[in-house]
């Protein structure tokens, strides 16, 4: 085995040219590091890669957990026997964290077919918004039976609570967060990336390993807009209610629809638009 | 053949609830599109899958041109024989614009391996930012020899300029942005979509149907950050300088000094941090 690498962090340091007007000072900021990622699946002894994501180091372990349940790969803490970086001795010591092995507790693995082209071609209709739906209900995805509620009053002040349990980390301008609060505001659970998707896949990792999976009853905040993609992670991981800074995108509102998930966006101050699933904000 | 299906528009009208305090007001909002785009290779007669994208409709042949140029595999004007929806007639009305064909010049299809796996995986050594920059110098790609000059007075306009532009079209909060300027400050040409790099594979793709490809001496802005993927376009595009609004990532940062390309971000009125090719950027 090769000697151990230094860790990466979550920003590197880089030398930059601050130009103000007419000035330029020579300085030093910090950027977010974005260092590839290879997933791979482990199981009765055979090995294949299950894809490879640019991603902020940190919580691995959780993004990959999080990928898995996604992808429907998993689809519970038992499915998972075990997740840990490569210590193949062939491999650098450069890639030693960028290479991570989910060891599946199957005895074989899953056909390749199936995660190869994801949920997106997975269905016998095609390529268009609504096969995207029938392909995640073909993975046996019903919509989210939860009556949990939450105040509009609580509502409005989760982008400020996530914004603030970030600034306790921040050193740089450039992650997307994902959180977990519970109906009365209380934070559970901080993830931030430079993916957006990798945020919610660390989220949804978190909660396997704590055993807090699937997230009935919980909110989650994502920084920038909602996606289809991040729409399907919270289908997956079975969130009631999601709460968007940013915009959604059409097929984001057409998946909320189709599995009765809450869809907020535009969440600015004391406002905020609701695109589906008025009934769990209560006044 | 089955009937034209209505062409799907950028943005769709959502039933919303404005909530704004303890009031609830009813109404209709209008939201960026999300469609799955399906690119395929067409050469020789033989037909592949090439990618499956979400993206937001319009401009499709110019991402189908701009993808394949960011993956290598078309090179120039002449490797493209054509980009067409796919008319198949087995295909259901409502996917004729989600199914993109890229027509090549050559005999017959690339080698599967080497789009499937895109550059990140193209490497020998294996998965880490330093063979990122090693695989895209492997497909050919050489530092950027451009000695253009923009001035900082009009650099510091531009993301002004391009948001500019995008209100002339603006429904909705949701799309990112790219836009090409020459150094005196003129808007060439802007695009946007929900993907931050799909709306750069829609530049480059017009710049090739425009047969301004490469973009020499042309400044790209994207309205958000610059990651690995956004700098690795650029490189492929030969376009010198890239201002992002936002942040850029690590590896997009030894992207911009491996392959020479001027990097600015935050570029937020008067002010800008340039992280390499400083010289291009005069006073």
């Amino acid at each position: 085995m090769n000697e151990a690498a230094p860790r990466p962090g979550r920003t590197v340091e880089a030398a930059v040219e601050r130009l103000d007007g007419e000035t330029t000072k020579r300085d030093y900021d910090r950027v977010v590091t974005e260092e590839p990622l290879e997933l791979r699946l482990v199981a009765g002894g055979a090995t294949q890669t299950l894809a490879v994501t640019m991603r902020t180091p940190g919580n691995d372990f959780e993004l990959a957990a999080g990928f898995a349940l996604s992808e429907g790969i998993v689809r519970n803490r038992e499915d998972l026997a075990g997740v840990s970086y490569c210590i193949d001795p062939a491999i650098d010591a450069e890639q030693r964290y960028n290479i991570v092995n989910i060891e599946l507790g199957s005895a074989e693995l899953p056909d390749a077919a199936r995660f190869e082209r994801h949920f997106t071609m997975n269905s016998s209709c095609g390529v268009c918004g609504r096969a995207n739906l029938d392909a995640l209900r073909d993975a046996g995805i019903t919509p989210v039976a939860d009556d949990v509620r939450v105040s509009r009053s609580v509502l409005y002040t989760l982008p400020e609570r996530m914004r603030e349990a970030q600034r306790v980390f921040a050193t740089t301008g450039g992650l997307h967060a994902a959180a977990l609060f519970r109906p009365d505001g209380t934070l559970v659970a901080l993830r931030e990336d430079i993916g957006r998707h990798n945020a919610v896949d660390k989220l949804t990792g978190w909660a396997l390993f704590e055993s807090a999976f699937p997230l009935h009853g919980s909110i989650m905040v994502v920084s920038g807009r909602a996606s289809f993609e991040i729409l399907q992670k919270a289908a997956v991981a079975r969130i009631p209610v999601l709460l968007a800074v940013s915009a959604p995108s059409s097929l984001a509102v057409d998946l909320a629809q189709a599995f009765n998930i809450t869809l907020a966006g535009f969440a600015r101050g004391s406002r905020a638009n609701v695109y589906n699933g008025l009934e769990r904000i209560t006044a």
